[in-house]
């Protein structure tokens, strides 16, 4: 498998925690696409991912798979234990739910902030912003992390009892916040000490020492 | 199994479409939210779904799933054929990525052309607009009918040989642009064609039906 990919991207790193949980690492080979150059928005990229943007999976047979979240149930039903993307029904559909919510209150929202609110990849990629609306997703970002919070009061998790692909996606969130300065606000204690239980885990551990460079 | 639901809504339309080929619909107690009055964005309704979104599926043990993606995932996993998700990795994978790209190149871009560039839900739920941002949504869609159309010169369906969630995705997708008088491109003949065999299938056709009043 071949993934298309950017080192230090939170997108991309939701999937290398995905290949590091399932021990499938070694299975893959990096190609770097240079999001600063804007090689991701040339025609022979957008031929991979239509959408031109990272990571995207290439498998042997010639097939691209984008979207971290279609690309790790990918990789979940390819090989064994931990489940990330749920057993039952229930637990699937809770997953799934909790995985999106947390791009569209969270990962996406900074996404958005960044790329629009801010000099995000610089003027020759960034060709249109709407700084109003990079302001706005950013205020619905920082009331996603509320919201995150008041769940992870109630349970360990982001989709309950067990790690899975949905804590990855929040995690993604925080890293692309911490990247354009938007710190967990301190009144989230739950957030604050989930983040501090999923960076014990190697897989978001060494993630992070590559995402966030030490200060 | 309750399903909160707005029955002439494009995103609900996802979920009647999902039941209907399932043959789960009789296991469904439907009940209204009136998205013009605001139903949506009471404290009470986003106790169910943060988001404020419709539709919500809830559980007989009181669990709640919101996103179209989520049900459809829990629904397809609960019952027999036909299989909406996928049976393989690589199809689960694909499948998962052709339904995401529909939704962000065209059904979620005419939603936010719809609440940002036309009246939407009137002024009362529209209390924050972004002209520009609808436009470019509008446009962004316009070009996503143009991806789907080329997609579908070289394969029966979204995702490939078999009708899948991807197809129900793209199928809100035309509902809400019907809707918001974005019609499929004259030069876009796959997508046409494409469309006009799945309204040939019952569980499209009773939905269309019911969400496109017949002028
Ligand atoms: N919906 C995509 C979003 C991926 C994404 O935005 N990736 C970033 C890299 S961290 C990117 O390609 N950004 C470049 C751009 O949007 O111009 C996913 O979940 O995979
Ligand atoms: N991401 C959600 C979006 C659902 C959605 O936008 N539903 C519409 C009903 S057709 C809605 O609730 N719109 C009200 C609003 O956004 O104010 C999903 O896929 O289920």
């Amino acid at each position: 498998m071949t993934i298309y990919d950017w080192p230090t991207g939170p997108y991309p790193a939701r999937v290398r925690i995905a290949l590091a949980e399932k021990n499938l690492r070694s299975h893959v080979r990096f190609v770097t696409v240079d999001l600063w150059k804007g090689e991701h928005k040339t025609a022979d990229f957008r031929a991979k991912n239509y959408s031109g943007t990272l990571p995207v999976l290439e498998l042997d047979d010639g097939t691209f798979i984008a979207e971290c979240t279609a690309i790790t149930e990918y990789l979940d039903t390819l090989a064994g234990p931990p489940v990330l993307t749920g057993r039952t029904p229930r637990e699937k559909g809770v997953i799934h739910m909790m995985s999106k919510r947390a791009e569209i209150e969270l990962l996406d929202a900074v996404s958005v902030y960044f790329h629009h609110a801010t000099p995000g990849l610089g003027p020759a990629v960034e060709i249109y912003q709407n700084p109003e609306w990079g302001l706005r997703q950013r205020d619905k970002a920082i009331r996603g992390m509320h919201y995150f919070d008041a769940v992870l009061k109630k349970q360990p998790f982001a989709a309950g009892e067990a790690f899975s692909m949905a804590d990855i996606t929040i995690i993604g969130g925080l890293i692309f916040a911490a990247l354009v300065d938007l710190p967990i606000p301190a009144e989230c204690t739950a957030l604050q000490a989930w983040y501090a239980r999923m960076q014990a885990r190697p897989s978001v551990r060494d993630q992070l020492a590559m995402t966030i460079p030490a200060r």
